[in-house]
């Protein structure tokens, strides 16, 4: 498998073409960034970290029965993955209030919520990444209504499993957003990454956050929560 | 039936108790405001026109079968309603784009929409009516799942009644905000106003805007717009 030209580079990831049309490389990078690219750093060995859970967790989905584009680990900070066209939606769940939507809706932080919450925003870094819903996704061409509902089927599956794998780790999964793709053969998979990155995880006993929270309010030992995390997912 | 005191002061109206539990006074005021406040005004005659207009339609919509809190035109500027308690959601259609849309999606104005688009706003001047959807309503209970079927099912019911209304008095619907109220024999009920204020309405030869966008972009004519649209209406 040969690594050829960057297709893409986002935030914490960079993806490449390879010799295979079925087949991407990505890289995953130490940068952090939060507040939509207002605060930048970089977070010690996050690449490895987060490629490593990517594979675990999305390798675990995978036997429950969720179609992913993960292939196989690479190297430490290199995984193959499935040639996908990615939506431009970051779908988000809410098990627990928490971040953005305290402020924006006046909910007190770590509020469980009496069922999830299921939240479309518009991929657009120009625009910030607007919350919008079925209705603009479909206006907008960016989903058909049929891929709507097994995105959303499947994100409500998806959280189902993660919920009950993190609780076994001592993890209170309060959120979390995923991006879809679909590959060559027309099907939806579960793209992207699942990470301290991309989900809100609280330790069960303490309620300590172990995820990028450390990084956007300055809480310290943001190294150590994405290590702690790796070692009880790979446990 | 006689007046008593003041329930709520709104922007653009004043609710009033009544001596009959189940019946409401509303007295529609020139104030205007826009952005969520921060720009402040008065519109001459814009409380009179908006208490009949609203009659009218409300009139009209009745006779289509959309319940509504309407009960009677009282003065120039008061009218009768049924006492109700008002969901605390806007509900919005945009047939068109215009707007805030436009600049939070990248949105080109006057682009006519394949679908409508629905939106739920959650009413609450400190939050600055965030847009929400259906799980945001049902999580902080807003509504229950029953109730945001009839009020979506009722908000695309009058949209079409509408869009037909106005076509005739030589106008394009572009969106709409409605409220809806429950009641107190429990039955949703359209409520709150359908006037220049709550509506985008541009005329179909010129497209000129005869609603509150002359006030909030400085348009001029503001009065006169008003005017025409309760004279198309009443004709």
């Amino acid at each position: 498998m040969e690594k050829l030209e960057q297709l893409y580079e986002g935030k914490a990831k960079k993806v490449f073409k390879t010799d295979q049309p079925d087949a991407f490389i990505i890289e995953y990078k130490d940068d952090a960034t939060a507040f939509n690219g207002e605060k930048k750093g970089s977070i010690g060995g996050k690449g490895v970290i987060n490629n490593k859970m990517t594979g675990v967790i999305f390798t675990m989905l995978e036997k429950h029965g969720i179609p992913t584009h993960f292939v196989k680990i690479l190297s430490e900070n290199e995984q193959l993955v499935q040639a996908v066209t990615i939506f431009p939606l970051e779908v988000i769940i809410r098990n627990t209030a928490a971040g953005s939507i305290c402020k924006r809706l006046g909910l007190e932080e770590g509020l469980k919520l009496k069922a999830p919450i299921f939240e479309f925003c518009y991929k657009n870094d120009d625009f910030g990444d607007p919350m919008i819903n079925d209705y603009h996704v479909i206006a907008m061409e960016l989903a058909t209504p049929e891929e709507i509902e097994i995105i959303r089927e499947m994100t409500f599956k998806i959280n189902d499993i993660l919920k009950a794998y993190f609780l076994e780790k001592g993890i209170n999964l309060i959120d979390f957003k995923i991006e879809f793709g679909k590959n060559n053969r027309g099907q939806i998979v579960l793209a992207d990454e699942i990470s301290p990155d991309t989900c809100r995880f609280w330790d069960v006993k303490t309620n300590e956050k172990l995820d990028k929270d450390r990084f956007r309010r300055n809480l310290g030992n943001i190294e150590e929560a994405y290590e702690e995390m790796l070692k009880r997912v790979q446990a």
